[in-house]
């Protein structure tokens, strides 16, 4: 474990190729913001282009933008530049709703691929949506579905031949564990299982290649590490080869084939066409837009060099710094187990989260006791770090965290 | 019929006493807009409103404007607001995805409400979305459910004790032709049946009282009358009485009873915000939420009579000026069965919208042959009326609409 001082981080700094991405973000003076992973920070090009969709396209456009501004085909287009991003064919992702909906879809989908087998298959600890999907449509299925939510360490042996689905987040929201996506799929592929990944963790944040990897379905979303906005709509994938097969628990009429035709049987459109299902959000897609195109100017392998070097970095500062503080290391020691966050465990990681915030050190709190920073090399410097840990070793010692002013409230995150 | 001039026009617009609300609009210049059913035009507040959400909100408040902007209230809030449009208790209504997701989730809970029924009874020339969806849940439960559209003057007769669910636009998107809310309802509740509405075309248009009339759901759109941008998040209503017993089909975190508790089972929150899914489309939202507080602003029965008064004024001018000319009228005579548009039958409807559009009049076309005109009383006048039949006029004896430039295209309005 290497010993640092700011100057040599401000060094590194100097040298790293990304360095320039900082510029394109707006940061809040006084913040260290780790906590893009739950919202991204703001593109400077973001408040001109949504301001020129309102004004501009809606206002003066009104309805002739949808053919004129092109908002018909934005989610579409989106969507191939995400499939860019995802290692993905153009025409195989789609831009729409929310996560949760995209899971419903693409499990539906799943399950009518795999009529015969009953289990759905899911790791304890998954984002408790993706959990609450599966459950859900089990239920509304009323065909005997059960999830299995099993330990991460028994994923690949409970495969079986009435696994229908392997329901994984590629990237743990509390721990950062990230999974071996190529492994797990050949597994459940072995098994005659489909998979379906949750990338609400990745996309934008690590190398994904999902046409190499024969991963069959995904979802992901687009406010994390996309920088598309609070509440940015999400997107889905589905496989080349499943695309002329998907039955989607969901018909609107964006996914019929001729909407404008206004029939009045269902006739899907193919592929994810299918999956739009009402309306895009326009204003909401427009600002996602420009978080995608931004990060389809870096090069993934120096994002991810980034990501890593950053996260170790935190976890020697913290482990040098705030030793005997009560902190344990909640992520992975590996980096290529890490996706691109690092969490700890604290016996009081509320009101200490609530101290960090309180002196500009944003993360993250996820119940009971994690403390979570995000990792986001496109606007995060080394200095960052450092200046984060000595705000967290301050807090730590002094014991500022008791004061009653950090105490649970009824904020939501 | 009476015959009026343009000046006696300009008049009733000196005394109309909603014309004030006619610059709180953003209106492009040399344009009338007769498809703000469609999508409503821009409120002159909604630039800066949104440009906040994005600057202030997002970029300086970064995840810390979930509480302190108030974005994890904003769908209940707005839809606390739209219940005072639609006659509905506080707690009754909440913003939700798009209107399509939004009937699978009411359809589905009304299902399962009457489990020993399979027919959902719906109408013949019902907006597509409405009955893909119902045909797509029904496939999906596979319980034998049916959709059976059935004709306008069909619809009380046939309600018997096999139907489940009355599932009806309150106006139709072609015609106009508006629904009797309160006898429907009755008449369905006779039948032991339950009521959705779709209320599209209605909020924000016309007298709505969801309480009076018993209804037991509801759904309706942003985007039209409502003035809340392109793709605006949509809304959903679940009379109090269905509120502790609501069984949605789509089960998602936002709508757990403690979402960032992260439990691994699902248990939905009480009422209307389990039907809440995923993250809410802030941007969006935000946006609709300025197009809702005007509507606020505004006497709804003022609003009515305007409406009213400037649909007759189109009847009456086409009729007077544009007979011969193969112009039919499709929307009822009676204006207490008509919501806020007036639709003509042409048999070359498309391209004569076309050259209409190209002289700044804008409606919209509705396969095959509907030409259809929104009455948007907010910001339209009674003169803009008359200049739209004098384009209307001069395009059909000019015969200008065979130029090949207005022919069918790859368009989609």
């Amino acid at each position: 474990m290497r010993s640092w001082t700011r100057a040599e981080l401000e060094g590194l700094d100097r040298e790293d190729p990304l360095a320039g991405f900082r510029s394109r973000f707006h940061l809040p003076a006084g913040v260290v913001y780790l906590d893009g992973n739950s919202l991204g920070a703001l593109p400077v090009d973001t408040p001109a282009r949504v301001a020129r969709a309102v004004q501009a396209e809606w206002g003066e456009g009104l309805i002739r933008s949808w053919n004129d501004a092109g908002w018909i085909d934005q989610p579409a287009r989106v969507g191939d530049k995400l499939a860019r991003l995802l290692g993905a064919a153009p025409g195989s992702v789609m831009v729409a709703d929310s996560t949760s909906i995209n899971l419903f879809k693409l499990l539906g989908a799943a399950l009518a691929l795999r009529p015969g087998r009953r289990r759905i298959v899911s790791e304890a600890g998954n984002f408790p949506t993706d959990l609450y999907v599966a459950q859900g449509l089990a239920a509304l299925l009323g065909q005997g579905h059960r999830v299995d939510a099993v330990a991460s360490e028994a994923l690949a042996d409970t495969l079986d031949d009435q696994t229908a689905v392997l329901l994984l987040t590629h990237v743990n929201y509390r721990s950062g564990r990230m999974h071996d996506m190529a492994a797990l799929t050949r597994a459940a592929h072995a098994a005659g299982a489909l998979v379906l990944w949750d990338l609400a963790h990745s996309a934008g944040a690590v190398p994904l290649n999902l046409a190499r990897d024969g991963v069959d379905f995904a979802v992901g979303c687009g406010y994390k590490f996309l920088n598309g906005g609070p509440g940015a709509p999400a997107f889905l994938y589905v496989a080349p080869v499943w695309q002329d097969h998907l039955q989607l628990p969901l018909a609107g009429w964006m996914g019929h084939a001729d909407p404008f035709a206004f029939q009045a049987d269902y006739r899907p459109a193919s592929g994810v066409q299918a999956a739009q299902i009402g309306t895009p959000a326009v204003l909401s897609l427009t600002a996602l837009e420009v978080g995608v195109d931004l990060a389809l100017e870096v090069d993934p392998r120096a994002l991810r060099a980034k990501s890593l070097r950053l996260s170790e970095l935190l976890i020697d500062l913290v482990a040098q710094r705030c030793a005997g503080l009560e902190l344990v290391l909640a992520s992975p020691v590996a980096g290529e187990q890490r996706g691109s966050q690092v969490s700890f465990l604290h016996p009081a990681a509320y009101p200490v989260m609530q101290a960090l915030i309180a002196q500009g050190v944003i993360g993250d709190y996820r119940a009971p006791d994690i403390l979570r920073f995000g990792i986001t090399p496109l606007y995060l410097r080394h200095v960052d770090i450092w200046d984060a840990v000595e705000v967290l070793e301050a807090v730590l010692r002094s014991g500022s965290f008791r004061d009653p002013r950090h105490a649970r409230g009824g904020k939501v995150t």
